[in-house]
């Protein structure tokens, strides 16, 4: 299936009928996540895989109690570093030195480079959110990869991250989660949304060609 | 060719070799942008596609002379909505009634759900960002069908947004530069990124299976 057929198969499943999705399934959509490219390479996040029953009813209250929460095959959290640090870029450069045969010494310039954009933030905050941002890059990768292997998909942001945070344990771990992903299958009987038409800008709308004409 | 095969094969190509694209193949691109998922399928940003040469050549120094943005076929420049507004979400009411034959009426608990969103934000520039993040889901959907197409990219947060907002007069369309996206073909001898062996966390480190072990 090509991936535009994908994308026009995949809608935002609000229920699910609580069928498992086979480990092979999940390994490629989660190696989809782990090959998503994201600033500098630095993949500033982390993504938590709960498939445990139990957990997710815990979860579910924090979730508004949405279905897909309880109903989905897994649920995965995709939670960024809460602060990135200079140790991060360390990392980041001995694993380049190591995948590429390279001494450390000679990604220095790199690494300096990342360090200067991970300290020029104007705030916290905007750091934050730019971890953000590329856990969001992820996040498309990871909606192609599951439409892709016909596993339906939610991806939300209805939930309450400090009391996710709270209770997953995330920021002793330098996490905060900012969004969600059901994995599972559609109940096409119980979901009003499954069969909807898709609704999506024209176009002409989305589109600016430039110079504009 | 598998998602993961092309994610494999893809990079953040820095030379490019000046072909052009296949009008065929970006139109399967700009699709898969325009099938992108975000939240409340609102989609608060705007894509410029850039062909021409001679306004590549004066964004140019906005994105500190990087070659490929001159040496691409395509620049896509996504923008985010600067401001997003009540009147935003009637324009989508009225196109998800449209489009699914329904009347406007039918849907104002949603419309008014996703308002309370929009306005709910503790600051505008909170606001901006969520837009921005659903940029990135668009970016990540876009790097994916690219791979797919055996066409080349390169993602790039390095250029002034400011200026190239100045450049493109994108403030007084309600919209402000948040990433580009480069297209086209690797030039393999120019670019000495082209052919290393790619750097992602292992798999143990991005992934945390709950409860933990």
């Amino acid at each position: 299936m090509s991936l535009i057929d994908a994308l026009n198969w995949r809608y935002a499943t609000k229920r699910m009928n609580g069928k498992q999705v086979p480990q092979a399934q999940l390994d490629r959509i989660l190696e989809a996540v782990r090959l998503a490219p994201s600033s500098y390479g630095l993949q500033p996040y982390s993504v938590l895989v709960i498939e445990d029953p139990a957990l997710r009813e815990r979860i579910s209250p924090a979730a508004f109690d949405q279905p897909q929460i309880t109903q989905s095959s897994h649920l995965l959290v995709f939670a960024a570093w809460d602060s990135v640090e200079e140790a991060h870029v360390d990392d980041l450069i001995r694993l380049t030195a190591k995948t590429r045969g390279q001494h450390p010494d000679e990604l220095a310039a790199y690494g300096n480079a990342i360090k200067d954009t991970v300290s020029g933030f104007a705030s916290d905050q905007d750091k934050f959110h730019w971890a953000a941002k590329q856990a969001y890059l992820a996040l498309g990768t990871a909606l192609a990869a599951a439409a892709t292997e016909r596993v339906d998909a939610s991806p939300m942001e209805g939930f309450d991250p400090a009391a996710l945070d709270d209770l997953l344990g995330l920021r002793k771990q330098n996490l905060r989660s900012v969004v969600l992903m059901a994995l599972g299958y559609r109940d096409s009987s119980a979901d009003r949304h499954a069969g909807l038409e898709k609704v999506r800008w024209p176009h002409e709308k989305l589109f600016i060609p430039m110079p504009s004409a």
